[in-house]
């Protein structure tokens, strides 16, 4: 399982063609790109914290979503829009309102599904402040 | 399994303990609580929406959490911070840039745990755009 | 949505493409399909029990995946053969040893993928023993 | 994160507490107790193969559920008996009808709630068959 695009593409895509994940400022980076894999970053904004202190959960969410998403688009090239279709996130342990890192491994890239795996942490990657899997749905190319 | 807040009373709290769903204006409303449910409207504003004009993933996501708590604290009251633990989501249809609203039936009420479905739709209610099963951890009260 | 064979033609169907179902005996059973739905019966052997008299996990597990399956067959008809791709399961109430139903309702039917509900229960439908959501993937027809 | 238990003791519990996993004859056998982890190895019988010969969604069910459980039970030892609360499960690619290992992940071991992945593979890792979360209750202690 080989990437066809380098970070910088892929940066490049998002910027061109999924401009929404920058409204809040530049607060989502991908990090890595490797054979089966993606990270990426999220430097939460005042909105993605909760009284408290803590990344709110639809950040998580929206982080694990993307970068999943990053994941697929950087194996199969930006010819196709790849969709979501399940995603299940269990939230281990509140994070601190501090970066958080999205590392993704893609567990099956079929013909019509991928599978991918993200461990979302902060600075102990033995620590996962929340874990998920999701679907997407790669239509035909 | 009766409910122990009003829709006002629940609105009175996400005001005050809860400002932060409000970031982006007046967009998530109750509209309905009722033995074993309760059920929101998003009114999405331009950051929740994607071009090709469909509500967002994150945003579903959102809607779906933020009712699922709200189907909980009106059943339980606000004594306890119920947290979630656990949510899957599946989306089903694109969603059209509109009102959507996500109707849900608490499943369990228990001591520890709380198991909520989510059924989100915008006109139609038998063409669901997404549907989620989601899990709440319960604080000793 | 229309179902386009009946419990009779499901059952010889069930018979003879996938008759390890019966290897414990007639223990599952088809007792409605209607438009969007289907369920089935599990009178459970001694193998599906647990010390302290409940229904197994797997058992439910079992019960789920095949009322899908018949629910997503029954609309399809018996040309093409789905496959699970993803089965979430809440576990809600220990169940009794006695008989359980499973009801599915299809959320969606696609070209590609089939997302189905499932809610099981025994005596009392608004005490659910578990619940669960199921996609299958359709092959191309 | 230290295991309190061997693999023969886990093996001993088992015999003794859960013997029903033995109903097909000795088809589970524990194979690895580490650190936040546990693996356990299915050698299917007949009742485990489906036509066209593949390993039953049920059966790799009952795997990641054994396994996982087996994951728990090694790290806070038989005094209380851990519930599976949820899994959710997604199928990669068809396993061949042969032995089957389940390799786990305590991803947390909280007070009250245990959430463990589970990788299931046959002879190559990086080709997973399928791929789990699940969830525990652990009762108070």
């Amino acid at each position: 399982m080989q990437p066809v695009m380098t970070i910088d593409e892929v940066h490049r895509f998002l910027e061109t063609d999924f401009p929404q994940i920058h409204t809040d400022g530049r607060v989502f980076t991908v990090t890595e790109i490797a054979p089966g894999r993606a990270s990426m970053r999220l430097d939460p904004s005042k909105r993605h914290l909760r009284p408290g202190g803590t990344v709110s959960g639809p950040a998580l969410f929206a982080l694990a979503d993307v970068t999943a998403y990053v994941a697929v688009l950087a194996h199969i090239g930006p010819v196709a829009l790849a969709v979501t279709t399940n995603l299940n996130i269990n939230f281990l342990r509140l994070p601190k309102p501090r970066s958080t890192t999205c590392a993704c491994t893609i567990l099956k890239l079929g013909k019509r599904l991928a599978v991918i795996e993200a461990a979302i942490f902060q600075e102990d990657r033995s620590e996962l402040v929340a874990h998920a899997t999701a679907t997407y749905s790669i239509p035909p190319r």
